[in-house]
């Protein structure tokens, strides 16, 4: 195991009705104007908005609103909101929606207290300042209600690119799961496939002897697969959506993934994929795992076949491993198939002919140098083969 | 699953040499004027101490001592601390060793900052103010390095009992796995049963559908089975530490206990037992864990047939599940005492005719009525019966 640290200060409330609670939250954390950052019509018709407004008045906290984030949220908008937050001397920013929007706060409160062009942050430099954020998830997905983590569009060229620090970490987030009940099957989908990516890409290690974050990943994907389904034949069951909602808060907050290497060669393989096609991120991983892994798996067989045997429950195949290993791929795409997700190109919206494209802005944007590293080193020539394996 | 809160501020640094950081971590947290609390001959023998002090002096920080913290730790070095941090204007306390030399620092930062008798906190009142704690762990058991609790012994009956607090919650801990490889076999051995009952006793749940967090604490337990007889076999083995020192932090912050009840009488049950008789807690623990389990387990035999199967590998007899349940409990006694636990009362040096004591302190101590409450709520009479069943 390698030296590491780990640092995960939010607060977390969890459970039916926590979002009544959010201005006494806000108060505790030490805001006392706030910015209400949010996505689309979702939040307004549910009526979420209201609670929420109405929760951070009776806490007596003065609040202005900004809208319309979309899902793989954009620069512009950030512009925009770190404008207003010094405008109106915002002091905390509350997220109400699921990733793009808690990114899209993150990056605002990063660049309010920050003189130089907040995309600086999405191209190298670390956070060590932002204002606090506060976050209600409405969609179990992209782990960022308790993660250091962001990631931006850019709209000139298109790049989608990451920052991250532990000032971006949320003072609180509010878990309810009954608020991810209304979201479309697909979405819900989307939001499982991000989190099995998320823990595969932190199983996926060169590091040796890390059994106990081995352990808590395995038992975070076994609870995907157990909940996953039951929560698209039903999607108004609560207690599935709840086991999901911890587990992708889990998933990505880093206690499973600490003292090792890690490997996010698919999201930044899938990021090119939604940047270019808007596509949903998680679709766009359920195209791209597959076809990474079967590249990769052959640097180590056995790694493959453990997640195989002990996550998708293949019989270990001690005369070829690498049938197990195999095996346990085909397991995932079958899954991701019998949830909804797409496993290809055409059924994206991906076009073969946009292979130099992507592979141009994935390996030499924002300063890469022809190559991305991860699990394995993969350059142009690879990222090639692994987009064309996704056409089939 | 329940409605939650869940809240882990602790600032984690772990991994080989992190203690020369100390001084640095108590400087970003604060801290001017330090208490070193620490407990015998081992932390000085070993040049622990020594560090520990050259890292606070390299970062320009005063600091008084107290040693001798004993295990079981008493209330009587308890306010010989407190009056110590009062004189000499201490602002944050610095524990170098295990669990009693945290929890003993924990009751001295409570009672620090509180007008009355420190020990309000241990019998009910919750703790609300603290001095800020930082921990060098020197053992990977009792969990207190992410923990909110403490348990201390008042010496005046010899009543042992917990206070518990988010304002205990350590600002910082230093987990280096290698300065563990010098503790005894025994010591190791019942660091790994504390570790192992913290997630028994979450496991033991009468909560449903918390499928998530049943996995991660199974994930847990299978760590602990695969490198606690590594590291009884080999002490020096960094490795398997390392693995322990991380899955006995995450057993107990209560990152895999959340959303559901939890059973606490195995504890209960045992902190009699080293009250009295002033034995390793987590020997202690060994013999009381599979008497409560064989007592209890027919309110639920699946959860405890689940724990066989998923956790000892046990084959599922769906015919008699009940045959499978008791093969767990079974599997676990053989493991303990693999690792050198004992399973009786002889073993442990506890005598039958204390019995009625034990159950008198158990069921009456500290304003309880006659029984203690966790996943069955048990009376004089079960107490007597769970003592009686670890004399054989």
């Amino acid at each position: 195991m390698k030296n590491f640290t780990f640092y995960s200060p939010t607060f977390f409330a969890f459970g039916k009705d926590t979002e009544n609670d959010a201005g006494k939250y806000v108060k505790r954390f030490g805001g006392s104007k706030v910015l209400i950052h949010y996505g689309g019509g979702s939040v307004v018709r549910s009526g979420l908005l209201d609670r929420v407004k109405k929760s951070l008045e009776e806490a007596g906290i003065s609040f202005v609103e900004l809208g319309g984030v979309k899902p793989n949220p954009r620069s512009g908008l950030v512009y925009e909101g770190i404008e207003l937050c010094k405008k109106e001397n915002v002091d905390f920013i509350l997220a109400v929606g699921g990733g793009s929007v808690i990114d899209s706060s993150k990056a605002i409160a990063a660049g309010t207290l920050y003189d130089g062009d907040f995309w600086d942050f999405y191209t190298g430099k670390r956070v060590e300042n932002a204002l606090p954020v506060g976050t209600i998830l409405t969609i179990a997905a992209a782990g960022s209600e308790g993660s250091p983590d962001s990631v931006i569009t850019k709209e000139e060229g298109m790049f989608k690119r990451g920052a991250s620090g532990d000032a971006l970490r949320p003072r609180f987030s509010i878990l309810n799961p009954a608020l991810t009940q209304t979201l479309p099957p697909y979405q819900t989908a989307a939001g499982i496939t991000d989190i099995m990516a998320h823990l595969h890409e932190r199983y996926l290690t060169n590091t040796k002897e890390v059994e106990v974050t081995d352990r808590l990943i395995e038992g975070l994907l076994l609870t995907m697969i157990h909940e996953g389904p039951r929560v698209i034949e039903d999607p108004d069951n609560y207690e599935a959506r709840a086991n999901i909602m911890w587990a992708g808060m889990m998933a990505h907050n880093n206690s499973c993934g600490v003292g090792r290497s890690q490997d996010w060669n698919s999201h930044n393989i899938e990021h090119e994929l939604s940047a270019l096609y808007d596509c949903a991120h998680g679709a766009g991983l359920a195209v791209t795992m597959p076809a990474v892994f079967r590249y990769v798996y052959k640097h180590d067989v056995m790694r493959f076949a453990k997640l195989a045997v002990r996550v998708w429950g293949c019989q270990m195949d001690f005369d070829n491993p690498e049938r197990t290993a195999l095996e346990g791929i085909t397991a995932l795409e079958r899954f991701l198939k019998s949830i909804g997700m797409p496993l290809s190109f055409a059924e994206l919206g991906a076009k073969e002919e946009d292979i130099p494209t992507l592979v141009k802005a994935l390996c030499y944007g924002d300063g890469r140098t022809g190559s991305i590293s991860g699990f394995v080193t993969l350059d142009e020539n690879d990222c090639t083969k692994i987009y064309q394996m996704m056409v089939r």
